[in-house]
């Protein structure tokens, strides 16, 4: 693609992530985004064959994204894995004290396109997720925990839970209540 | 109202609950809602004034429903507070495993409206978690679990994410890593 195109095509993909987010996936409408890009319709669909692809486009980005905050956690010296769990979940209330926090797109996107499990955007959420939870079985091997891939699941059940429990409640505690409930499944597993 | 007021409203109720739960509350139209409750929009209209007053029907009956479920455990006599757990957790295996699954409502709502707080479905939804939560409070105390408030909260998340972990993947391997991880917090607090 040449540079303006590319510029473009960037423009597209950050208003759709922003109108998605704040919408959600099924409300956002390529009106709106392409207002929100400065482009016509016309030049979004040179871009995107269509809003479903576009979502996926803008979830593979957010995965990018996401996992390259987290590796910046992973390439921290932590003491303990519970130390870096701690630091997660505190990542995790600060982003949810945002105003106008609407939870995670990735999960989002799953509840949204319940019905529809073969969607593109849906494939991009469940790798990224698969990825996520992989990336913690590795930690959690490295820093010597026995059952490493149990430990590892256990924190993604409750890190999704605290996301949609904070949700619903607008209550940090229950990220708190996630974060101490991981240290102690660690803890009882030699952590 | 009279009877057939009667049952033309429940009808109209469980029409856009079969609505809600295939296609999501954004997705689904009144127009279809009317088709499968066989009534006109007019009709519709007399009994409830906007989708967003019929969506918070739906939920306060389905958290009616949900809720003499949830009684209809308690009311069985279980040796500790894990076998009532383990109990729910295969209540939980057993729903997600029906074909076409689509998650919890309650959640699905605070996802589908996260942008809009105030909406009338979603107090329903966060009044619904909160009584579950609280009931689970309830028992715990009653089995003479120390940090009963902490456990109930922590089986909430479990929970949450196992619902949604088992859409994203659809793996039912997350509901059973759920209950395992219930169980531990619950066995290192004397249960």
């Amino acid at each position: 693609m040449p540079r303006s195109s590319q510029q473009t095509h960037a423009r597209i993909v950050d208003a759709a992530h922003m109108m998605f987010w704040r919408n959600g996936f099924v409300r956002a409408s390529l009106d709106d985004i392409a207002d929100q890009a400065h482009v016509t319709k016309r030049t979004l669909y040179q871009h995107f064959r269509s809003k479903d692809d576009l979502m996926a486009a803008v979830l593979l980005q957010a995965s990018e994204l996401s996992m390259q905050r987290l590796r910046r956690y992973f390439a921290q010296p932590y003491e303990t894995p519970t130390a870096f769990f701690d630091a997660i979940f505190r990542d995790l209330a600060q982003w949810a004290a945002r105003p106008h926090w609407t939870g995670a797109g990735f999960t989002r996107v799953a509840i949204e396109l319940a019905d529809l499990p073969g969607h593109p955007a849906r494939a991009v959420a469940r790798r990224h997720k698969q990825t996520v939870e992989s990336s913690f079985v590795v930690l959690l091997e490295q820093a010597g925990i026995p059952s490493a891939t149990e430990r590892a699941r256990e924190i993604m059940l409750l890190w999704e839970g605290a996301m949609t429990l904070t949700l619903i409640h607008a209550d940090h505690g229950y990220i708190r209540a996630a974060a101490e409930a991981a240290k102690r499944l660690l803890e009882n597993d030699g952590a």
